[in-house]
């Protein structure tokens, strides 16, 4: 692989030559908007000045946490499995959305806490029936950990292996918004206070709950929560060191990944720090109503392309984005430009 | 029709109806955001609990403005007829994104000033050569204030009688944002330095003497403003009306109406002042980056979909938000709730 100053001076290039692409394109220039930094973002990572996304698909990383008995979720442990069937059955928002705007969706069990039978489109990559509490030890051991960066590596490999252009980050676990919000504190050094939100809309007493066993969970684990990998063991979550998994794989095999809402924002924050040039493959969805999102978008320097005050996770915001990314790679690859169709120029 | 009274009773009915449909789906209530809106405001239009929007189709009038001569534009004239060629051709923006995200495309000549050949995808509807100069005498007389109104009717009657259900606005026409600015400011009495913006790109001098067009027109007519109808004919344009026709007619044929930007939502605002039963038809796609379009929003209290710094017209935000409004849809219509999922709810 070049070296990463190598790297930069590709990427400008690319990006040059793309923008004057763009810009001969017949419309105003920058009268697209996001879309076309989009679309020159997308010919930058992939290399190529006619970006082409026909097949995505949503990865479902789910696992149980075992923070989630100490009451810092709205909902019961259970809800995950139960989850886990009705993506099998179709009838989730995420099985919904993907089936409308013709994504594919595969979900992975790489920590429910139940004996699931098979489920159709489920793959079992169990590592272990929910991750430990981390008030108490490691929410993962070393192991553990790299067996779920393996199921996320493996996921994307599958996908790309079967032809997939693009990869969307999607996740479902009661409460991992709480190991989300301490992994988040260990990799910033942000207060958790800031990094705590409602997730799936506890009240106040379940938020000051859900802060105290952040905070003890990051006292706990302070000696190792600078070393982003022993961070993501110590207060993360299986699904998420999954997701992590997942990116990072999907970059080596320079597939654009569509990150979701918090949790996969999260997870890529996890992945840049263990792989800084997982970066460029990242194209952020959408802003979540989750508190902690903004701070999680900005440790990326991240712009999403949707704010629609969502926060439900399953991946709902990666496959929202997904056509607009397409149409994005669509206009630098498909549309006229001026002179190919005879069309005067401003001032011409 | 019923009464305007009865038609508030019978929406607030549905309305209830469907959100608390949406209450039961299977998921944290309203951790859809938009979506779940989205969704409970075309439950209430169509009057289903099942909405389902398949087929869109982008309605693009063109036509040109006699105020194109004075100035106004960063583009020639010329641009409108060679625009209309390129929609024909399939490399303009709107036609590679139609195409990409599966909408159909119909163009509709109501005035461009060319002498064009038949053209694959564009119908003849040509009232005139361009409207008349707004500064020097109406733009349109009162007939030919008809045939574009007729004109946009009957496009928008097409596209229900081919089983379309949604049509999304768009528009082409060298000038159109100066008669959009100085319609805005007759229909809402906003001064005209608020309505005025750049458009395609006009640099200082040019947006000056825009404005100073758009006030002249405005003193011209000051006389027949407070009545829409005659500001239409007044200062508003061939496309404009169309575009008001178009939307008039598919809500009188309860088929969903994606309002595009500035130009279209003035539109909107004008077929809204003409028949008040249109509103509930009207979905506003995005938040263009022309100044006046904020405005145009608030006036008809409007919160738009996307917010993507786009200003191209063409019904490219119509296009970008259809597949958005689709999945709310379906989301309402397909997903199982906590009792038909066996999920615990909150609490439970």
């Amino acid at each position: 692989m070049a070296d990463m100053a190598d790297m930069g001076d590709i990427a400008s290039e690319w990006r040059q030559r793309a923008q004057q692409e763009m810009d001969q394109k017949v419309k105003p220039p920058g009268s697209l908007g996001r879309l076309e930094s989009l679309a020159v973002d997308l010919a930058v990572y992939l290399e190529t000045l006619e970006p082409r996304l026909e097949r995505a698909r949503i990865l479902i990383f789910a696992a149980d946490h075992g923070v989630s008995r100490l009451g810092v979720s709205a909902y019961p442990r259970e809800v995950t499995p139960q989850m886990t069937r009705t993506f099998a059955s179709g009838g989730a928002a995420i099985t919904v959305l993907a089936r409308t705007l013709g994504l594919e969706v595969e979900v992975v069990d790489v920590g429910v806490d139940a004996l699931l039978p098979p489920l159709p489109g489920v793959v079992d990559a169990k590592v272990r029936r929910g991750s430990r509490s981390f008030v108490d030890e490691p929410a993962m051991t070393e192991d553990e950990l790299a067996a779920a960066l393996a199921a996320g590596r493996d996921a994307a490999s599958r996908a790309v292996g079967s032809g997939v252009d693009a990869l969307g980050l999607g996740e479902m676990g009661i409460g991992n918004t709480t190991a989300a919000a301490a992994l988040l504190a260990a990799l910033t050094g942000l207060p958790p206070g800031d990094t705590v939100g409602r997730g799936t809309g506890v009240d106040d007493r379940g938020l000051a709950r859900k802060l105290e066993v952040v905070e003890m969970g990051l006292a706990r684990h302070a000696a190792v929560l600078a070393d982003p990998r022993r961070a993501l063991a110590a207060v993360g979550g299986l699904e998420i060191a999954a997701l992590a998994g997942a990116a990072i794989e999907a970059a080596r095999q320079r597939r654009v990944v569509l990150v979701d809402g918090f949790i996969s924002t999260v997870a890529a924050l996890a992945a840049v720090r263990l792989a800084p040039e997982v970066r460029p493959a990242l194209f952020f969805s959408h802003r979540s109503a989750e508190a902690g999102h903004r701070l999680a978008l900005e440790a990326l320097a991240a712009t999403p392309i949707l704010d629609l005050g969502m926060r439900l996770g399953e991946g709902t915001g990666s496959c929202l984005a997904f056509p607009l990314l397409r149409a994005a790679a669509a206009i630098l690859r498909e549309m006229a430009t001026f002179s190919s169709a005879g069309v005067a120029d401003q001032g011409a």
